[in-house]
């Protein structure tokens, strides 16, 4: 292989667009002269002060603004917070996607959901690599809680960088190999860069278990509850731990059935690429489970997160159309609350207690990220000259560059950036020297970016005290008051419980009105502003609340 | 003591008015023929759907129905979720008021805040017994998270109740004596009806470490922090957490300053007490901290689960006027998140590492419930006939039914009640026999349950995606349309992205509108329902969204 020599003096230039201020929505440029390729595309949930917003997408600004330098996409694997913006990026950004096996596989489902049929899609094998510009880039074999995930090796003139991706170090994965640690050693003798490493465990000390050791469990459990039906809700994206079910249902002589939309989506796709390997009539359909015995089905479920519309909730409150569960049923939870759903996943955990269902929450998943001691194997092997920690919320990067530094990287070659920051690095130094535009996009149903902060601060003022709804007509030729000012309010009160709270307010405003308009003060606005002052005052000192005011003049 | 000889053949009634759906709004009432007393009468706070709502109490129409049996209330210890809606039920039920003297304290501030001054407050020693109506209550020393919390044994005619309280079992506790277990098992000796126990820990095996290990968990941290200045955030009522970190900071030659309201009210009533013991000259006003160095500096400070308005976020966020925190500041986080405030508390420790804090929020607190050798410890030395588990959420009231099963109690003499249950019971037989009236009513500022399920559902549909205000004049005479439609919305979309589509609507009301009109359709039911129709109809093709839509007539 022919090393390119860095004659230009450029430098390398990373560029975060997203994923360092919380786990969700990565995506990062790297730019190197006229070449630009991108590292991800995902997507984050709305945080709890984001009313009513489906799901947040990156501002991609920069690379609209550099469009002719963008080489590609590459796609480390199938998680939402990888791949979730592509449909909406690739609307604005016509370029061609690269990914593994999988990878691609869920993301051309997402794309025909979208109507996006055209976009070039181009499966990459372990170990090849693929030229885009100036860069070439390599995939590297991992683990994580999804089939086929990479690592990449990132060639540019000024240096190779690697980018883990989300990985763990799995010695005994369930499907195709561990990662491919010889690569990563083979790498770093040769000289890298700088590493990008995931930091999700960065706080959590030791190494992950094997997804084996789930399946142990599961073999386990499934002795020890013979009699009953089993459950087991777990992410619908887990390929292996669906396989592992099924291998302990089938040694246990029961049927499967799998419930939940996007996880029979992402099994059939699975299957269709022979990640997942299904031995012969156990995978059944959720309508022939009746012609079994209880203690001869398992279901799979999506819902591990207490998601109230998926399939566990809605089997456990009788909202089912087929599955009702109750006594004589066990209920695992083969996952983790995510920060934020605990207390979601509690209740339906009281919900299925209260049917009667046994339930079981505890040691029965593993995480899909490298802990500590993992994160040490691979700086290890890698021996980067710069740490750029990824993949998490500040105390997560903080922990690895912690990490970092107990390795004897120095401090001033840990760079713990911040989305936007423009990285410019070759072998003599690194150092952030730019900025440049991000931010996240709000989706609220098919809007894109059109509910922004004021739109949501008033939904976060309707939603804490309501609206009350001032209407009044005034003549035009003589700017008499000839109707209203009535009273609406919606989310405020109960109106039939303060009749006479709404017409005190009503009588108030309109002698303020009218005081106005006796005055020959008509401007609307002043006339507006009246109304908001009057009908505040009153309300706060009645109710100790503070809905929204707003004043609806007509002229008739 | 004279035992009192049930001849009457009437039973107990105990009936939970809350408490046993959650942890929060803990309240339940025993009843004999014509006596009823009240232990504890708490709030909780608002599950994340009851949008704008501070707090929620307990429907006590129950009591208000048989109100001249009311003999007292008894209040087992000082925390909200027993003592907070004290001031609401109060106005409802004029009842003296029983407990410990720091509870009588912290209940005495609250009530003078709320105006009620009269309440008779009476305070009550471990060891001491009151009778009321046909019950007699003696208190009991236990050990929790803040002092003075008691047990209680409520001597009945039908047979004596054993109410743990809120407890755990701490054999070197920080302040008083250990939990007095001679006591507990002098009445298991005599003969315990019924056993209600704590069942906040119950899914957790061992022991709750003892208040004094965080104490050397203090001595450790000081010891390695000597350099910086160091804060405490724990929870404002752990008097007994604020002593240890007071002494720590005395054997280290620090000066303490506590910051936020709740924790310098608590910790006045608390020295004013003698429940906290202060060695001179250490506990100092924050104002005077600038004249130390910062290494002679402690702050405990509120806001550990990560309040927004709290003294600690204030502090992180350079929002506080005194108080700036930055690097070369230790933040002790002596405290764990309450389930639901996870991603809060990650938020402010993330802040706190981005200002260059050093932050510790391991280690440094243990809880203040028993959990499941301590639970077994009670039941072993009461032996109660039957066994009510009481705080908790189902799936820990079931942990502790479990254990209660474990220790040989037959499944029929252990009882989940639900609240509003009304559990009948004498040596011979305990059977739930019927149901009261129960619930939570919510407070929005000065509002005591008039918000309710139609009110909150309106803020939750405003909160999702706004509102769409359509106003219309029409004539009165002739009943034409004067003037609009016209539409404004709040929290719905960017207007001035959207003109189009807002000037689109109005045309097809306009028309749908003039077109029934012109039918002679001019009832206003249904005008309003043809504009609904129409705007939700176009809305939801070219958005997806389901704004409130509200269509406002007025008549000229």
């Amino acid at each position: 292989m022919k090393k390119k020599v860095n004659t230009s003096g450029s430098k390398l230039k990373i560029i975060p667009l997203g994923g360092l201020e919380q786990i969700g929505m990565n995506i990062t440029a790297f730019e190197y002269e006229d070449s630009i390729i991108v590292v991800d595309c995902g997507l984050s949930f709305p945080a709890d002060d984001m009313l009513g917003i489906d799901l947040v997408i990156p501002d991609v600004t920069y690379l609209m603004d550099n469009i002719d330098k963008v080489k590609g996409i590459i796609i480390t694997h199938g998680h939402e917070d990888h791949i979730g913006a592509l449909p909406y990026i690739l609307k604005q950004i016509n370029a061609k996607v690269y990914g593994t096996r999988l990878t691609m596989g869920i993301i051309k489902n997402k794309l025909v959901e979208h109507n996006l049929n055209k976009v070039k899609l181009h499966v990459v094998k372990f170990g090849q690599s693929i030229n885009l510009g100036d860069f070439r880039v390599e995939f590297i074999k991992t683990n994580h809680s999804i089939v086929d995930a990479a690592a990449l090796a990132i060639y540019s003139p000024a240096g190779v960088i690697v980018h883990t991706g989300d990985f763990k170090v799995d010695y005994t994965p369930v499907f195709g190999d561990a990662i491919d640690l010889q690569r990563f050693a083979e790498l770093g003798k040769k000289g890298v860069l700088a590493l990008m490493c995931d930091s999700t465990n960065a706080e959590r000390p030791g190494f992950t278990p094997s997804e084996k050791t789930v399946g142990h469990t599961f073999d386990t459990l499934f002795e020890e509850h013979k009699n009953t039906r089993i459950f087991v809700a777990t992410f619908a994206s887990n390929v292996d731990r669906v396989q592992q079910i099924i291998n302990t249902a089938y040694r246990y002589g029961r049927k499967v059935a799998v419930e939940g939309r996007s996880m029979v989506n992402i099994i059939e796709t699975a299957a269709a690429l022979d990640c997942i390997s299904i031995p012969e009539n156990t995978l059944i359909d959720l309508d022939h489970m009746k012609n079994y015995p209880k203690e001869q089905q398992v279901i799979i479920t999506t819902g591990s997160q207490g998601e109230s519309m998926a399939a566990l909730s809605r089997m456990a409150n009788n909202m089912h159309r087929k599955i009702t569960i109750g006594p004589g049923d066990t209920v695992i939870f083969s996952s983790n609350p995510i920060p934020g759903n605990e207390k979601s996943v509690t209740k339906i955990i009281n919900e299925l207690l209260r049917k009667g269902a046994d339930v079981i929450f505890q040691d029965a998943h593993v995480s899909g990220h490298a802990c500590q001691e993992e994160i040490k194997l691979i700086y290890t092997l890698v021996q980067p000259k710069y740490a750029i920690p990824v993949h998490g919320e500040y105390k997560h990067l903080k922990a690895q560059a912690r990490i970092a530094e107990s390795l004897g990287i120095e401090k001033e070659r840990i760079f713990i950036l911040s989305s936007g920051d423009v990285l410019s690095l070759d072998e003599e130094q690194a150092a952030v020297t730019g900025k440049v535009q991000t931010g996240g996009i709000l989706v609220d149903g098919l809007g894109v970016g059109d509910v922004g902060s004021v739109v949501l601060r008033d939904r976060q003022h309707l939603a804490e005290d309501g609206i009350m709804i001032v209407v009044m007509s005034l003549e035009k030729s003589t700017g008499y008051l000839v109707a209203g000012p009535e009273i609406v309010t919606r989310g405020f009160v109960y109106v039939k419980e303060s009749d006479e709270l709404m017409e005190e307010a009503r009588l108030l405003v309109d002698e303020a009105v009218e005081d106005c308009l006796d005055r020959g003060i008509s401007d609307w606005g002043k006339l507006k502003s009246v109304t908001k002052d009057v009908l505040s005052e009153y309300v706060w000192k009645k109710t100790k609340r503070r809905p929204m005011i707003m004043p609806i003049i007509m002229e008739v």
